[in-house]
């Protein structure tokens, strides 16, 4: 394997271990580490603080480096140091999902211009293989489906508020507790990290630029204790998952929202900050790989991955793993929510009158709705009665069309939530 | 990418859909296809039956084949047949796990020494992508253990036994009328198949030889419908399990047996022919990656996955994937069954008298085995009673000998069932 110097960016926990698996690999020599505070106490043993730096561009313009691992994250200034880098002729390595959704075309063209390549692994799924894999082995295939649970914070929360009939905000806080979701949680709980992940495995995964503002995003915050007791009793557990799909007329698919999983598909099995991708395609079939999403250990094994197969190729060639060049000049025609076709799960407040569930079922079969399934469990204190509805297959904008005729009824008191289910 | 010639050995199930996966990529051209039967009818549109040769060395010896599929499966005359195509410098992508586990370490030794490379992604586990990571992103890890369901025929039968408590007769009859075993089904109830798949899987993850002479291995027949029972009351799933690990002391316990596995654990979920193999490695952790372990499609999406990495990369380097290079020198020191520890579950027989339960506990003490749980459920018509135990970790050669001990006490009819637990 060829030897390689490193300027590794970002020195938090995933950067810290990035540093103790690469110090275990002969070939590898970290040079220069940059930090935002060079004074800060590092928990590392014989640690050289020399390899500090508060100047990333000493990284980048270092004519002695080969590869730049990113594991900084932000948009800003990142796209700029990297940008730098590239056009130095460093490698890139790069966990920042983010940067990748939102600006990843603008650096893969400057990577094709200058002949260095760009690997993240990292940044989607943590530790699970993903990225390579879809690129190498799976390549034959005609990929056609994307349906996943990739961000381990929200995860964690739908688990323990399903274990133990939690609201959202005590199984929030108590992931808060634990480490396992940030103090300002919006951009997992809002599906915002989720969102950027889908971005990127449906470029790679469907070979289309994928517009990162054009995916539908909706998080988990309005995801009560009752609509997971109301699911579990119809045999559902409520995911967030992140769903990208090839249409018959080769548009695309691409949104994260919560559903319903039937409690046999394998997703619904995935608990606590675990991550796990099906993917469809042909001639695979479907394939299920699930591990660990985050942390430093599982994300240090992906950058690393990427870090040893460029050696062992910059051994024999220099210009390694063409296939891993991203190259995708035309983007994706994403579809509005408005015309997916979903089976939904509608939770609704009625008042205790007769003909609250006439009026329901006149309403959807007006607007196209099949019924598949009614449940309403006695009457509520306040004279209401909570009834829950699943569709059968229906299109988004008939059911938008139909909560509001059901809103406009006196018999309808709330619309509590409309989920999407997977079966 | 690089144009390839490639000669298919090989015709059958398998082989058909390799041609028909291949037929649609344009860097791609099969050249001939070595058959048995050269005029056996094919259901296949638009082919050339000038393709077939019953003579796989018009193949091997062919001066324009780059690449030699092999799909024909068998250890003779196949090995001869590669060893043939080595020598002639072609690259080698075979879906043999059998002779890989025999005779592998014959063959990278001799494409070493040709400067070729042999892939064998659809080797183990179909479809499922798992040989190509391990050597490529997940390279930077040391694994130490895998836990795998890699035979879909037992994996179906025990799945039927389990859901509709049917005798093993009975699901593997059910199993061979639905095309999911063989009329002779030993290879996969016996465990050969998995054991072979484990020897190629273990010699990767492990960095060592594997002698399939010393894989300890145990099939499905004597699994009963009440074994089956017992164990889901208990909280158990039955399922052939391929196990390989690194002890501390840095030797190899590699086996295929069948395992209760905890319902929690995600392979007790794994149910009919699918796959599912966990990987455990520092840095990553636990992966599980499921996916459909054989047919001709998932075989088919492995072989040409190999084909289109090969194609790639020798469009930049006459040395492709040195990371791929198989060069294990060393054997692993395999340690004995009887030297393995283990969670056991013992179904016993014993006569309706004071005491039996007082002597298998006796027993146990005297044996250094610790018992976890014991039930047993009333009494038998003929007077006898099913006594089921599950011990804490203890030693197989301690319990082979309270086994014995067991069996001499006229209180003891039976031991109807020895099995290892996974929790």
């Amino acid at each position: 394997m060829k030897s390689l110097k490193v300027g590794l960016i970002g020195f938090g926990t995933v950067g810290t271990g990035v540093y103790k698996v690469l110090k275990s690999f002969d070939n590898i020599k970290i040079l220069k580490i940059a930090v935002k505070d060079i004074n800060k106490k590092r928990e590392i043993e014989n640690f050289d603080t020399n390899l500090l730096t508060d100047n990333p561009y000493e990284i980048t313009s270092n004519p002695e480096i080969d590869v730049v691992i990113e594991v900084a994250g932000n948009v800003e200034p990142t796209f700029d140091i990297l940008k730098d880098a590239i056009k130095n002729k460093k490698h890139i390595i790069t966990a920042n999902k983010e940067l990748l959704a939102k600006r990843g075309s603008e650096l893969f063209a400057l990577a094709k211009e200058n002949n260095v390549i760009i690997l993240y692994e990292a940044a989607v799924a943590g530790g699970i293989p993903i990225i390579m894999p879809i690129k190498t082995i799976l390549s034959a295939n005609k990929i056609t489906k994307i349906a996943a649970i990739l961000n381990g914070t929200t995860n964690y929360i739908l688990t323990k508020m399903s274990e133990k009939g939690m609201s959202y905000e005590t199984a929030l806080k108590e992931a808060q507790e634990l480490g396992y979701a940030e103090t300002n949680p919006t951009g997992d709980v809002e599906g915002y990290d989720a969102a950027y992940k889908l971005a990127v495995l449906s470029t790679i995964s469907f070979n289309k630029k994928i517009d990162i503002n054009k995916i539908y995003r909706e998080g988990i915050t309005k995801i009560t204790a009752q609509d997971i007791k109301s699911a579990k009793e119809l045999g559902y557990r409520i995911k967030l998952i992140a769903l990208g799909q090839v249409l018959e007329d080769g548009k695309i698919d691409v949104r994260v929202h919560p559903m319903l999983v039937a409690k046999k598909h394998l997703l619904a099995k995935i608990d606590n900050a675990t991550n796990s991708i099906m993917l469809t395609g042909y001639p695979v079939g479907d394939l299920i790989l699930t591990g660990e999403g985050a942390g430093a250990m599982p994300t240090s094994s992906s950058v690393a991955g990427d870090l040893l197969v460029l050696a062992s190729e910059l051994e024999t060639t220099q210009n390694p793993l063409p296939q891993t060049v991203c190259n995708h000049s035309d983007y994706a025609e994403q579809i509005n929510i408005g015309d997916t076709y979903n089976e939904y799960f509608i939770s609704i407040t009625a008042s205790n009158n007769p003909g609250a569930i006439g009026l329901i079922g006149t309403v959807c079969g007006k607007h196209n709705i099949n019924i598949n399934t009614i449940m309403q469990k006695g009457i509520n204190n306040d004279n209401t009665a909570e009834i829950v509805v699943i569709t059968e297959l229906s299109k988004e904008s008939d059911i938008q069309n139909a909560l509001k005729e059901m809103l406009n009824a006196e018999k309808i008191k709330k619309i509590n939530n409309l989920l999407r289910v997977m079966n």
